[in-house]
């Protein structure tokens, strides 16, 4: 028997939307073999373009690979690329790992993960955060939970895509459980930042100011500092949209409900993303909550038009 | 006429609290004449044995000042010792500045300065941040405004005690709708940090990890960054009480309904320190909250007794 040379393993990235696709590249760039796969045509031409292969389902991306990263957008979708018609169980290797990282709710994950589990697959709780620029540099943060052996499958991958690996736990689950508690608290800051600075504008307020004392002042969180920019710029282009916290306060609300566990911050937060979507907003930048704020209270932001509409 | 020599301005402190003693002993270390006084007799004594001046009223502390630095609580107790019997009014000198640091709400710092204009003296909106410890080193973060003759009778004080002056405007006021901006955010984060991290502790997850993972990630705050340690730890002990918010985010509220601005997130965030006070822990540190969540919700946190009971 040959000696076993370790090669690199074979890779499939199903989804090739902003994160999945910095992240395709990012794995290719470190010499992995990588099949990329889409939805949208597109999308795929554009990674072999790049130099990586493509394949038309999962089925086919999966086939013959050790690691497959699923980044789709819920869990709906990672269970139809899982288990769904042409989807990867049809064709993954016996052994092989699914490093899964759509924000789901954590019960949801362990049915995926014992599913999974059950038909001689490992499986890699493994949310994501830290935007597309840092998914194409390979420096995402990865919340990751699972057993040993999944961890040691997917670990030249995760290396490839990851600044910051936090490992978590044994259990499908629990990297979840995380990103959900950064998640509520992100919605809550964002919807809180949006409060204050249009309130601060009600009040006629220098709001360059109140960003220069705020950002100093024990009344700062990241979301204040990273998404009040742009409120003072006027510019609405998603870098994340309303509906990605429609959807995540959404899963908040769920799993607390089912815990009985009153979550009234983030139930007052996800109303105001619902406002904003409702409004024609849903895939703005986040800080439009703010111009709902504005909009309601009749106060002027930076940018307003006479005519307040959504820029979709 | 002989020169003038210019002399460092003698000044009142009025209220010998955690934030006023501190802020009194910074002035007298930078050489300027200060005489305290404060409710409470204790306080006084302790500021004499340091080597300053005690008086008994604020009208005896406020005679030939030049500069009166009110300390108290809140609006009814600012308007009480300078209008009240034997208040700063009483005794004056004309042209003199009064330095007002107390969270108000703007209309009613407007208000105040008002009548001190029309009674021949100067006033200075200039709330202060940056808790007990920084008032001793002299190093507050001032938000202040009013007229420019304000500023100027005011410097040398005002140098004194802050590490950053933030300049806001030339009205009364504006320092107060800053202040107020700030404790919106700041009492909603307090609040979001106790929701997440006691809704961490109902799924178990380890919540010094969570600390660590929220700290670096995008969920973090000021806030959840200082406060969630009182909760790992299980100390309660109050840097900064429940009443604190109950009081500044009830302002904020009152303010907000005013203007007809609706601010859902703060609202939310009042009613569980409401909650908090209301079962007895209106003195304890903020972090309290959480243990609201908690006992509501089953959850345990570090430091819980089988029977949870207020530590007042």
């Amino acid at each position: 028997m040959p000696p076993d040379t370790s090669p690199l393993p074979r890779v499939a990235v199903i989804g090739l939307g902003s994160m999945g696709f910095g992240m395709a590249s990012s794995l290719r760039r470190r010499g992995l073999n990588v099949t990329g796969c889409d939805v949208s045509a597109d999308a795929v031409a554009r990674f072999v373009a790049e130099g990586g292969q493509g394949a038309a389902t999962p089925a086919e991306a999966a086939r013959d690979c050790d690691v497959v990263v699923s980044v789709v957008v819920n869990a709906a979708q990672t269970e139809s690329i899982l288990f769904g018609e042409e989807g990867v169980a049809a064709s993954l290797p016996q052994g092989a790992v699914v490093v899964s990282s759509a924000t789901m709710d954590p019960d949801i994950v362990r049915r995926l993960a014992a599913r999974i589990e059950a038909g001689g697959w490992l499986y890699l709780d493994a949310p994501i955060s830290g935007g597309a620029l840092r998914a194409a540099q390979g420096e995402l943060t990865i919340l990751a939970s699972g057993s040993a052996a999944a961890f040691a499958k997917a670990r030249p991958a995760l290396d490839a895509m990851a600044a910051k690996l936090y490992e978590l736990g044994d259990q499908p689950g629990q990297g979840a459980a995380f990103k959900m508690i950064n998640q509520l608290l992100a919605g809550v800051h964002i919807a809180a930042a949006s409060e204050a600075i249009a309130f601060a504008a009600k009040q006629g307020l220098d709001l360059r100011r109140v960003y220069e004392v705020i950002t100093a002042s024990a009344g700062n969180s990241w979301m204040f500092e990273n998404r009040v920019p742009h409120v003072l710029d006027g510019d609405y282009t998603a870098k994340s949209a309303v509906d990605i916290f429609v959807k995540d306060l959404g899963i908040v609300q769920d799993m607390a409900r089912s815990a009985k566990f009153p979550v009234p911050l983030a139930a007052a937060a996800l109303q105001m993303f619902l406002m904003t979507a409702g409004s024609g907003m849903g895939r703005d930048d986040d800080a439009s909550v703010a111009r709902i704020y504005a909009r309601v209270a009749g106060a002027r932001l930076p940018g307003d038009d006479a005519t307040p509409e959504s820029s979709v």
